[in-house]
């Protein structure tokens, strides 16, 4: 299916840090009818670099990201969902962010964008979902800075939705993960091009937004599949070559991964984005975790997986506990591919299996109880 | 105790890569007094940014990056041991290195220093150790880095080492330790200050140096440490910035670190030493790591600790493995201090009771066997 992003505007979005960002656009796709009730409807939010392109193909033939898990017949079946994504607040794929132009001055934002929160992501979110008509989603759900915004959901809209499924996610940063992104925003703002964050119309800080994306990716794997991917195999070669070109095939993989990025990413997005995510903390103002949740009320699907190193498991049963702690429904699923964090990704099977029949417990008992939206 | 870094010059280096380096200087300090029968030589190998001030404090009241391990009634006890170290060739701390004046041109060697193996360094050490009038060392130690020279010691001069001790370290660099490091080398040579590698008399690479120390420093330590030591603690503020300033202490820390590396590390030594590092694979040549290790004669004791993720405790039981399939005469120890790899530098305790039994055994036994050498 060929999809088409959707634009949206909204004429002003308050923020957590006080200000008030006018004429805020949306970019969203779309798969799937919603049904007569509007009981179908399902958000999906994508992770940190992700877009509202989700599934599908676009007009230049490209998948969507989580294309292996919704569609016809899929996880995410779009024969029996009506199926949401938008890019977040702060992006640079549609939605308003650093790169758009500041009305206030006509020329791009840049640094003079105001700092944003998970929390002003998901406000964004809600303002849209409100626009579609639909008062509750059937479920929320995302893996990573995905999931962090699905959890946000439940405690900030409790109301409006009916489950949330967070993957391989945390309620909040920790001191390793924070530090990992401040490597990053150090290798871009360390880059002369860099500017300032003005950097529009010049070169855009390639080389220290490469090297961010490296560190990144290295994250994004576990030490046993770079092992199997790569192990210590050379890059077109016999022998090390003794210099600093590329002798390893996990040097050339990280060099394309960087340079690649580059050109589909904002430096300025990935200093705001990566700056949300280090702030969220949905314990903030409460004396626990489980205290935070208890504004909850919906069921929820948590999965994590042994392999991801950036996110650990121990971070989702720190959810979990504290849901359980306070009487929530929680099905809790650890799986065990070799991925790392990537696994929510690429490892389809499980979690297609065990998806596909929360939701469809969710849905039916949805309809037993009458829809009540 | 005050020491004095001593000098030492060789006239040639042969080196794997096929070149010869001339007019070699190893910078080296040594500890307490060589015994009669030379039996009580003990060599230390730092780690990748470390040097030869092991123990003791220098004329500026600097301590030795060992201290807590080296010296009178410590594990390696100066009262009873003669203790060595030396700065690692292509080191930037008194060993020839790229930032030594080439002999031929008169100027900085720069990316012209030609590439270097942990092979290199150990012989360039043996001419060391054989200078110093010792046949045969009582053991050879490190962690890190320090514990492949100890490893590559073990297989390429047997007959030099009664013992080998190495700590928190592998038989090869597995994909992601290389690919931690290629993301370092790449921070520093997107810095424009890095110019090919010649910026002696100019700027040296300050940002890209600091980006490539950050990132290490995360790697040294564990989740969990960094959880104790910083956890999401804010940095002289009561709220967050909605900024890039500092948030977070962890980001303080980070940032600090990585200014400091800057004034006393050479940008080039640490594309060279990392290098060496990802170059190092024991097994090269051999149909697996015991074949490789049948070479070596000497008594193991080999460390690794639970909280090491960069240098996981597998890698050594690897070795453990493979030295036990060929009878060698090896004890495992993992110990469970929360500090990731900083481990073998912070954890004092545990591994001074256990260095301390092994030395002892070793030198009762040299004793007994009546000294070989």
């Amino acid at each position: 299916m060929i999809v088409e992003t959707q634009q949206a505007r909204f004429e002003s979005l308050d923020l957590d840090c006080g200000e008030t960002l006018r004429d805020v656009e949306v970019a969203y796709e779309t798969y799937g009818q919603l049904n007569e009730d509007r009981s179908n409807a399902v958000l999906i939010e994508h992770a940190f670099t992700g877009d509202a392109h989700v599934a599908g193909v676009d007009h230049e033939g490209k998948p969507g990201w989580w294309a292996n898990m919704v569609g016809p017949g899929k996880a995410f079946d779009t024969d029996h969902y009506f199926v949401i994504c938008s890019n977040v607040l702060g992006g640079c794929r549609g939605t308003t962010g650093p790169a758009s132009i500041n009305p206030a001055t006509g020329r791009p934002w840049g640094l003079r964008f105001p700092g944003i929160t998970i929390s002003d992501m998901v406000r964004l979110q809600k303002m849209l979902i409100d626009r579609l008509g639909i008062e509750r989603l059937l479920t929320v759900t995302g893996g990573s800075m995905g999931g962090m915004q699905a959890l946000e959901w439940a405690v900030a809209y409790p109301d409006s939705i009916e489950s949330c499924i967070p993957i391989a996610t945390t309620a909040r940063h920790s001191a390793q993960q924070i530090a990992f992104n401040e490597t990053g925003r150090q290798a871009i703002m360390a880059d002369p091009d860099f500017a300032g964050g003005d950097f529009y119309g010049g070169p855009p800080p390639a080389r220290g937004l490469a090297v961010a994306r490296m560190v990144g990716h290295i994250t994004y794997m576990s030490d046993e599949s770079m092992r199997e991917k790569f192990g210590r195999r050379l890059r077109n070669r016999d022998q090390v070559s003794f210099g600093f070109d590329i002798d390893f095939e996990v040097e050339s993989y990280l060099r394309y991964r960087g340079a690649q990025f580059v050109g589909r990413f904002d430096a300025n997005s990935y200093l705001y984005i990566t700056k949300a995510m280090d702030y969220f903390d949905l314990t903030a103002g409460f004396p626990s975790l489980a205290a935070s949740l208890e504004r909850a009320t919906c069921r929820f699907l948590v999965l994590s997986f042994t392999s991801d190193w950036l996110y650990p498991s121990y971070q989702s049963q720190e959810i979990v506990n504290a849901l359980r702690a306070r009487n929530h429904d929680v099905t809790y699923c650890e799986l065990s591919p070799n991925y790392g964090h990537d696994a929510f990704l690429v490892d389809v099977g499980e979690q297609t299996e065990i998806i596909r029949g929360f939701l469809a417990r969710c849905l039916r008992e949805r309809r037993q109880a009458g829809v009540r939206a």
